[in-house]
């Protein structure tokens, strides 16, 4: 029997394991050009939050009964196409589910050698891109530079630090644990770390980076992005990869409290997304997989086992309990 | 004898020509190292009403009894130091007022022969600058690509357009009348132009930029800012020079209601004012006026005559009321 998580009910501002329920699914059998697929590992993003708001925005709504999540890694057991033999690792979208059947098209095969293949859910997947995208093509540190990361512990967060402090930046970090912070500066390479419980924000950032900070990565939004407008140095760079701290607030969308530092600073602020790689993908993965052998970047993943972890798992993500990539282990 | 005016009390949401009072002032005597001027033109600045907030920001706040305005064009009536002899044009930041006594060093000289000195005030002045920073510096459009301008037919929008569209861009724009829809259209170089108070922005754009606009100069904010972030192109930059529509509402600082498109769609925002063109801003000067003079930026002014004028006018800005540079003539 093969098992998926599924929305129960409409959520409220916060999720609930109860919002989400574990069901029995009768795989189709495979037809001409498809293939059935065994998940051995499926991926629980903050940007998952986002279809089951009031506005969904980019991501379709989802409503009870639609099949949650995203990405996933799993090995074809069965295929009724040449191209694609039983036994091949493949990365899917195919959302929480142990298994499903797909168009061959729909999957992409990863080496029979890969050595680790989640991380193609993270660090080489559409994580370790936005991250790329963020530090290489948006904010581009250099040397001498501050830069300050929010949810500096979390998937795409720890990433980016590495590639900035890989450029010589100086980097500052905040995340939601005494623990995320000790690992911030022993492992993920920032030179000053604090704890959003302990301090706000601005706090921090005053004290961390007095002369002002240059470029920030913020996955935070809301009152963290409210914090980097007001430290940003003028001409700074703001590069918003998310808004975690709005995603189980009444409105996900709306802009900083004090939006108008932009101009009174001259702050730029440019929005990026894994999408917008394109054709450059496997590029930036392939250097990607190279900084993380070399061990520029850490490659830390938080994970659950079993597809009835799930919900609950998920649900840590708006906690701030989870360090670096969450994962569910299916196989 | 001088008149100047002076805040008479604490605006509300809206200011009246009642919250100021011209006032007789007695000017000192001129000691070593300054001049008495007598102002000819007097400046009529959106950002003026800032210091006028709760929330004055970049500007420090001004009270009851305060001097208010900015930039203003005069002629020197008496000077104590050999560096600047009397009958000489300079631009000061003297504020509203008909005369006033300063320091030489901060006023600027013109030569002799400047052919309209009111022009330093607009096109050759902090209006010009600005404009010339948003599209030469941060939206620099290209030919094929379309750019929107809000508050087109105003003082930095009207300029901003001509810039546009040298560069080559289609230019499209909104404004408050019918009859400077037309003027966008005749004589500011728009291919198209709406009237916001008959239909909203967003309809406009629909409309103007059916396949998304490339870049857009928001002189307006608010609810326009809206509009733009939802006809922006994936990858698409938006400068943000004002937010004048929510000068006069509770607060000019927050941020647009659907600021997440940033994210979505990739989108770079970019603030900017005239302090940033620094060294620069001889050399962005003289360029314009070249541009003014062959014709390629319309210069339009909206001229009231004397001081006692300036209240009410400068209420007016924030109504739509007025075309191009807003000045007083004085003289």
């Amino acid at each position: 029997m093969t098992r998926a998580v599924h929305l129960a009910r409409q959520p409220g501002t916060h999720i609930a394991p109860d919002d989400f329920e574990v069901r029995d699914v009768v795989l189709p059998a495979v037809q001409s050009g498809q293939a059935r697929v065994r998940n051995l590992f499926v991926s629980l993003d903050p940007y998952m939050r986002l279809p089951l708001t009031a506005r969904a925005g980019l991501h379709p709504a989802k409503g009870p009964g639609d099949l949650l999540g995203g990405a996933a890694v799993g090995v074809v057991e069965e295929s009724a196409d040449p191209a694609l033999v039983a036994g091949t690792l493949v990365v899917s979208q195919s959302g929480w589910t142990e298994g499903f059947v797909a168009p061959v098209a729909s999957l992409r095969a990863l080496p029979a050698d890969t050595p680790h293949p989640s991380w193609h859910l993270g660090v080489l997947g559409l994580t370790g891109i936005t991250a790329w995208l963020g530090v290489e093509r948006v904010l581009k540190p250099v040397r001498g530079e501050t830069v300050y990361v929010s949810g500096a512990a979390g998937a795409v967060g720890s990433i980016a630090c590495g590639l900035a402090r890989r450029r010589g930046a100086t980097v500052i970090g905040t995340a939601g644990t005494d623990a995320k912070c000790r690992l911030l500066i022993d492992e993920i390479g920032c030179a000053t770390a604090g704890n959003y419980h302990r301090e706000p924000v601005s706090a921090f950032l005053a004290r961390a980076a007095p002369d002002g900070v240059d470029a920030s990565f913020d996955n935070v939004g809301g009152a963290t992005l409210d914090a980097i407008l007001g430290a940003t140095r003028p001409g700074g760079r703001i590069g918003a990869c998310g808004a975690i701290s709005l995603y189980e607030s009444d409105d996900y969308r709306g802009g900083p409290a004090d939006f108008f530092r932009v101009i009174e600073q001259g702050l730029t602020i440019t929005g990026f997304n894994a999408g917008q790689a394109g054709d450059d993908a496997p590029a930036i993965v392939s250097e990607l997989q190279q900084m993380a052998a070399a061990g520029d970047i850490l490659v830390r993943e938080t994970v659950v086992e079993g597809i009835a972890a799930v919900p609950a798992a998920f649900a840590s993500l708006f906690t701030g309990e989870t360090t670096g990539k969450l994962i569910a282990r299916l196989g």
